[in-house]
């Protein structure tokens, strides 16, 4: 019976990857239409016990999947494609489109999730464009990033052109020689962009970010400098930094052995596809370096981010099966932290130093360099594209807000943008842009089981479990209101310096104190129905006066569980029984 | 009945301090005679779960009571403080030597832990010499640190003279017009220094460090183009830093409010003793300044680092009952954060500009600058002092080795310095340096009880609970190793697909199964002795099952939590009860 008079507006609605950086997940919805611009992870944060993978809510999705025509993926990062393979399970995407690369191990994650069978993938070329469903025709368009085969996207909509920059640098002269397509942007630019989308990570930084070829003369010296056996930690999906090192180790003749898984997967991928080009006899596997002298054999290897159970991690707390650390062993970080793991990264180094290696790492070295863009990147892409509207993602808060500020300084109006938050409708019209409403917008928390699901009760009874450890006390009342046997208790990182034995009889006073008081409330009355008793109201009194023990004794709020046992249900109290007797006979 | 052919060495333990920033505690020890330098303590890092303060093993120094005959402070920072209270509830200190608002500080720790009376407090000043015990003659040497009233000591041994920097920057225009005093460490070069113990901190940083009267002219523009109600955060204990935000209070017309615990004591005791200089009518409380226009306000606070219970954190959340951050407001970091406070730091950040602050930030406005020698400060000093020996300290594993490279880069020969871990004995002599063996050097773990000591199994509980949770099952077993009742089943933290109805009746099958089994082992010959039952192998047997079935179905490793009840001890088996009846007969 709804009529709308006007044409329905594009709605964009980013469930992930605003307000943080990770599990980038955008939904672009026009009509009964909706198509998908990446779907990745995000890893867990502080607090987050007993989590591996953090994943937006997808709600939104479940409740559209008749909409949902296909998906874009712009390159092959995790918190790109990593959650394709969980959201498999829950919705169907019937086509996937993206570069060749990051096609190759979405197809491996797929098939490990046993969900391959559930979509459709194709892989796209530079300028390639495909259409979606009847609304959205996207073009793919070359940019350069620290993972090879990377693209922006340009998305034609009945509203009009939407730029989406996916990850971007700009880098004049890529590892891999393929340049970025300013052509396209430019031309775009020229026939008018109605929206920019665009990655806000560096917005904070000042400058260009240099290219990734400007790491390579100094990793060069490093390594010409080394005079034992090199060992090698960076990003295993930066495959054009691995490539260097793989290409500097030939240059020094090093023979490289690979540790690590995720640093074999995407290596293997990426010589298939042609990505990296490097001889085989390049590689050797552990056993065989072990044997060659130290100046010829480079470890190239994870861990760069001091992730616990990361190769490099495990070598330098001494874990490592194969590889032990020695004097004379040269380790390079060619990464710098991710905030949040520094200090997981300078114990790794300090912990290799007492190990009697010599460590390479630092911001002042100019062996690392970011794969995203910097304020002044960020302005290029802005005059190339010339949008009317602007919307800045892919970041924190405050890197948002930055990153308008650049757009205004560049005569964007303030009113032209918005800052929005995951689970935000952007309703984008050729005039205007707003935000017009919100969808569910959680996260869910994946444990290592990749099956079960964290849910928000459960972390709070571990965050509480985690500060003041539990109590467990196990009573067993007879119907008579008497304890039956002595209390069990156990304590588990519980910190208290009452002895167990006091606290035990404490324990038994406490119940029996409770019970002996108030038995006869918890009981009916005698004649009405025997003495049934109301066991839960006995347990709930009991649970209270035993946590108030607790406060007063541990002086701590340590989980209580309180057991309470009661004679089986199916058996009748002796009063009951001699009633039942008596009218019986 | 032994006899040492020489004279004995000094030796210098430090129980905290290195590989690590925190804690400073160090032991010079010479014949039967100790005295201490600084007690500080640290804060809980990852996985040190319901811990508040961590403070060093001092089971040497309770061994070696005797023969402690006082000890020196160099400034009233935490990590040199912090850890005295707790100290002497176990040990004396008949006499504690230190600057006058370390002192003040101390004392109000003391009283408040009700062991003032524990020890003697002296104050010192500049040049003030003191002897402590029969070997150890302490000058105290005015140096310019972050906190006020901050000294180097030079300690006159009977093997040497050694210098301990303490906390120092060289800062040639320090706030309160404190000169370093540079002539007194020259004059100690020129006679001749054996060892110099140097603060690492900042052994990475190249340059000079700043002073900290540079900050003034960045705030001052900061705070002079703000119209809106201003919030200014820094760490409470940097003095200098509080005067000169005082001072531009008072040059912009701005009353303060000061929020925080820790902010108002240390302005207290800075303003008593005359280290910050300014007028009563600069303060007003809270409630008078929500009445004060906008531009008349500023709001001094705790928070700083993220802290999660600190003024400006709870502000950020929303949850501060007196302060709501509003749109207009402009918030001021003049604080870096520490490396590990990063994202709660930023966390904040993002929390008040999402509420509408303006907030200014960032290590490229000029507005902290730290209280730690860089670089050329560090090599000033070894210029001045000229050490035959070179000890660096105060600092992470990699720190030290940087600054270890510094003294070399100067002349100090490798052979004369060693990189040391907390308790190394280090053994000095004319002639030599050497690490000559350890002492316990763990960490103790107080709880926010402060009486509390977490151990170390405490914690490991800690750990598996927080990242799988409990399982508790309670089970009561009768005489015949039949169930009495149906157990019951807690689960707390814990991640399962499985419903609690059937996991509760395998769990039961479970017990069932394992006691049907094989209950015959668990009971002795029924001829010889009835059925005694040996219930502790019962008990561990249905454990085992019970984590083999966790393992199958819940797919993760909770901590079990086994109660099984059994008849009371007194109680007598029935069978018994038959054989002691025919006995008897």
């Amino acid at each position: 019976m709804t009529q709308s008079k006007t044409a329905p507006s594009l709605k964009i609605i980013p469930l992930g990857g605003l307000h943080e950086i990770g599990k980038n997940t955008c939904v672009f919805e026009y009509d009964d239409e909706i198509i998908l611009l990446d779907a990745g992870l995000a890893f867990p944060t502080d607090g987050m016990h007993g989590v591996n993978i953090v994943l937006p809510d997808t709600t939104y999705l479940r409740d559209n999947r008749h909409k949902i025509k296909g998906m874009v993926v712009t390159h092959g990062h995790e918190d790109h494609i990593g959650g394709i393979p969980f959201h498999l399970r829950q919705f169907d995407i019937p086509v996937i489109y993206g570069p060749r690369l990051a096609m190759a191990l979405l197809q491996g994650k797929l098939e490990e999730a046993g969900v391959a069978d559930r979509t459709e993938i194709r892989t796209v070329r530079p300028r390639d464009v495909v259409r979606i469903g009847k609304y959205f025709l996207v073009e793919y368009i070359r940019n350069t990033h620290s993972m090879a085969d990377s693209f922006s996207v340009a998305i034609h909509t009945p509203v009009g052109l939407v730029i989406h920059t996916g990850d971007f640098k700009f880098d004049y002269t890529p590892v891999d020689g393929e340049a970025f397509d300013f052509q396209r942007l430019a031309e775009h630019g020229e026939r008018g962009v109605l929206c920019l989308i665009s990655d806000s990570t560096n917005s904070e930084v000042p400058g260009h970010t240099p290219s990734e070829r400007s790491v390579f003369p100094n990793l060069d010296r490093v390594f010409s400098q080394v005079k034992g056996r090199l060992l090698v930690t960076t990003f295993a999906s930066s495959v054009h930094r691995v490539s260097m090192i793989l290409e500097l180790a030939k240059k020094n003749n090093r023979k490289v052995a690979v540790v690590g898984r995720s640093m074999l997967n995407v290596i293997a991928h990426a010589r298939k596809l042609g990505y990296m080009k490097c001889d085989d006899d390049l590689f050797v596997p552990l056993n065989v370096a072990h044997k060659l002298p130290d100046a010829g054999v480079l470890i190239l290897t994870t861990g760069s981010q001091g992730e616990p159970m990361a190769a490099l991690t495990r070598i330098a707390r001494g874990e490592h099966k194969q590889i032990r650390v020695r004097e004379g062993d040269t380790v390079v970080f060619s990464a710098n932290p991710i905030p949040g793991n520094t200090i997981a990264v300078v114990n790794t180094i300090d912990q290799l130093m007492m190990r009697g290696a010599h460590v390479v790492y630092g911001r002042d070295k100019g062996i690392h360099v970011s794969g995203h863009g910097a304020q002044e990147d960020q302005k290029l892409m802005l005059a190339l594209t010339k949008p009317k509207f602007f919307l800045p993602v892919h970041g924190e808060h405050r890197m948002l807000v930055k990153h308008s500020e650049t757009a205004q300084s560049m005569g964007v109006p303030a009113e032209n943008m918005v800052i929005i938050n995951n689970g935000d409708v952007v309703e984008l019209e050729p005039e205007a842009i707003r935000v017009a409403g919100t969808v569910p917008s959680g996260i869910e928390l994946v444990d290592s089981s990749r099956s079960g699901v964290v849910h928000d009760q459960v972390l709070k009874e571990r965050q509480q479990l985690a500060e003041e450890g539990v109590v467990t006390i196990a009573a067993t009342i007879g119907w008579d209101g008497k304890l039956l046997t002595k209390p069990e208790v156990h304590l588990r990182g519980v910190v208290t310096t009452t002895e167990k034995a006091r606290f035990e009889q404490s324990i038994t006073k406490t119940i029996e104190t409770a019970l002996g008081d108030r038995w006869k409330e918890f009981t009916n009355n005698f004649e009405a129905d025997a003495s049934d008793v109301d066991w839960a109201r006995v347990e709930a009194h009991l649970e209270s006066e035993l946590r108030r023990q607790m406060r007063r004794e541990i002086k701590s709020n340590p989980l209580l569980v309180f057991l309470m046992q009661t004679p089986q249900a199916a058996s009748t109290s002796p009063v009951r029984r001699q009633l039942e007797a008596v009218k019986a006979s």
